[in-house]
């Protein structure tokens, strides 16, 4: 059963419940986790990397999961209402609270499970920018999906406001970490690098998967690094590859690594088949 | 009509509302702000100089405020069903949003008011300790009160596994920053010093009100600098003034500045003034 027209699911523990709680400290202080799942055709190919990723969220913030078979079987009912759905977002906060910052040892997870369209896969390669906003160094939460997201929301307005697709983020110390949603992997001398992801960012499903097939490493690099490759692409688990056509001044004409990526990746989760045979 | 058991009013836009929806950017980012207030006898004596932080933190992050007359007379309508409250939380996000990090430009702010019993006044100076945790240095962040507060939920974790009653933190390069929920004054040389919080941090309301009529100044502290400091107070606009008896092996001695502060503290808003009569 879900509830009309917003086509999410809410439970508190293993209950079902009507609303996230006023109280609740994913609203209060962002304590929480989240995935975000491409679908397809009902299944999610995904699931194990998504909550793996998740589990370790949780290890470092001491977060009570959820059990993992529940939220499994309700999201794959929340799918088999809509076989066309292409997206399934969970969101697992810590649940009630006092006033305070100190966490309930005892509280119930809140979670919610919600359903969304598939994004139209990347017909022309994206348009970038540098952005201004620069996350912050901060180990404890780096590579982890958490809900403290202002840093993304900032750098997103700045993307939304130049009219461009994406924007990639340095660190505070110039090193640059990923797109505002996506990671980022660049060519040079015929060599797959994306950053690492110890200091801030988040660590991407798909990215992690992409690491072996493309027999990528993890580098520091800086713009001019960025500039200077022979091809660029961002990543996320949604929408698989999107080749950079443009950072700034620079261009990058299509690249036949990039395709060959894009090929790996059909292998791997096969909605990301489909968008290469319907760009 | 207050939620029953809850205390809590929830309202998007002008209106009132039974729930946050599950599609709330504060719940999916931590995309909004709060403020915690101080009551006394049913009034807000600190309202204005929460306000004004509030919009500071609001064209930090270009979020949409209610509007204050509205959410000053709701706060006063709450607080009437219960004198003895002690406390008022407001909390505004972004409002509801679809999925991504892209900021909506016309939604309705979400807002919840809530009341709470006023916590006790601090019988005895508190012991405390350093937090392992550190600040992020994030200039684009600091000063405001948002709602991205998993370094404190991290940092406050620490204290009550520790069993102290706060904890200081520093930032990635060392420098003292504040508590978890509270700002810092040291005495040093007979001078009142707070660290600035321009790249991590709460500007407190409290701490706002203390600097003029104590003449302090702004300066970085390393921890060396705490320890060797004369006297110590935390101080929030919740619970005032609060002494440090202990932070990790050093103690101090009641002082007489300190006590001083909590007379200046006094005049400057009645529910301290109680405290002190009855600590």
């Amino acid at each position: 059963m879900t509830t009309p027209g917003t086509n999410t699911l809410i439970f508190r523990g293993g209950a079902r419940s009507d609303a996230v709680s006023a109280d609740d400290r994913g609203l209060a202080y962002g304590d929480g986790l989240f995935e975000t799942l491409r679908a397809h055709r009902g299944t999610l190919p995904w699931w194990d990397a998504h909550w793996a990723r998740l589990a370790r969220g949780a290890a470092r913030l001491r977060l009570r999961l959820p059990e993992q078979r529940q939220v499994r079987a309700e999201a794959a009912a929340l799918l088999a209402q809509d076989p066309d759905a292409g997206v399934v977002k969970l969101i697992v906060t810590r649940g009630r609270g006092a006033r305070g910052y100190a966490p309930a040892a005892d509280a119930a997870p809140t979670w919610l499970l919600s359903r969304h369209p598939a994004p139209p896969a990347a017909a022309h390669g994206l348009q970038v920018r540098w952005c201004r906003t620069r996350l912050a160094v901060q180990p404890l939460l780096a590579g982890i999906k958490h809900c403290n997201r202002l840093e993304q929301v900032l750098a997103r307005a700045e993307c939304v406001e130049a009219g461009v697709d994406e924007g990639l983020l340095c660190d505070a110390d110039g090193n640059v970490v990923s797109a505002t949603s996506a990671n980022l992997f660049v060519l040079r001398e015929g060599r797959w690098t994306t950053p690492p992801l110890d200091r801030c960012g988040v660590a991407g499903v798909c990215r992690a998967q992409l690491l072996a097939p493309l027999q990528a490493h993890e580098a520091r690099l800086d713009a001019a690094a960025v500039a200077a490759a022979d091809a660029v692409f961002l990543c996320n688990a949604v929408r698989g590859i999107l080749p950079l056509a443009r950072l700034d001044a620079r261009t990058w004409p299509p690249h036949p690594a990039v395709a060959a990526a894009r090929r790996t990746l059909a292998q791997l989760h096969p909605a990301f088949a489909l968008d290469l045979e319907h760009p």
